[in-house]
């Protein structure tokens, strides 16, 4: 892998703080945020919504998830509630490992389609070649940088 | 202050994890995620925008800023590129602290109105025994449990 830049080193970073958080903070919906929040700050839901200038019953809808609220909404709730928010980012797998794992699906897409382009005439490459060169073609496929990589069928 | 209950304490916990977060990792807006994830993943917005199933001029409207995703569009966006995300609140202050605030803030108007309703003849406590008198119903408030805190004018 190549050096990474400082956006890419920024976006590693808040990925790392998302896979880190505990999993009981993990996918909290919005709605669980203010519900909890309002009542642990005394608040009722007629004084939240008053504030926002809605009525109880919308909010109300808000808090049990019949309505999702815009950001720019959320941004106004929490902010009333003396809070801003962050959106954190959670993983599945780090950068690195997922374009190793793009590069290798289309490495592999790529080689079908050279073999498939052989005439009957030309011996295919035995089973041990095959891998080294999907090892080979993934690797190159890294190190040009290419956005090519998701550009496959079935992917 | 009286003891927490469990969703006291987790809602506290949240708060405590956004108060932590690095300072160049709070407040950072969706279309920088978005965009920093995408090139991060070498992916270009033609293929991002194909995956969602919209147009690239779309795609160049949400990183932009000039279109505000919903949270459901979000949500399919980073999963695209594996992720999910997850709303992390950053106080201005703890609740316990912002409790005692605005129990204040309502304990001074409850004794602007009792000084309001004494007739003349009434002699008003002196200025040491009216801070007494604050704090006194400051506390009272806050053990009370009341939502009345937030219901005062001016706030």
């Amino acid at each position: 892998m190549k050096q990474l830049n400082s956006e890419q080193k920024y976006i590693d970073k808040i990925l790392k703080i998302g896979m880190k958080l505990p999993e009981d903070v993990k996918n909290v919906e919005s709605k669980v945020l203010i519900s909890l929040l309002r009542k642990r700050l005394r608040m009722t839901q007629t004084v939240l919504a008053k504030k926002l200038g809605i009525s109880q019953a919308y909010m109300a809808k808000i808090e049990s998830g019949k309505i999702t609220p815009s950001l720019s909404i959320l941004a106004k709730i929490f902010e009333i509630m003396k809070c801003s928010f962050s959106i954190i980012l959670i993983p599945e797998i780090m950068p690195d490992e997922l374009l190793k794992k793009q590069a290798l699906k289309a490495a592999k897409q790529n080689l079908k389609y050279i073999a498939g382009t052989m005439s009957l005439e030309d011996q295919l490459p035995k089973e041990q070649n095959m891998q080294d060169l999907l090892i080979e073609e993934q690797n190159r496929l890294l190190k040009s940088n290419t956005s090519k990589i998701w550009e496959i069928n079935n992917d």
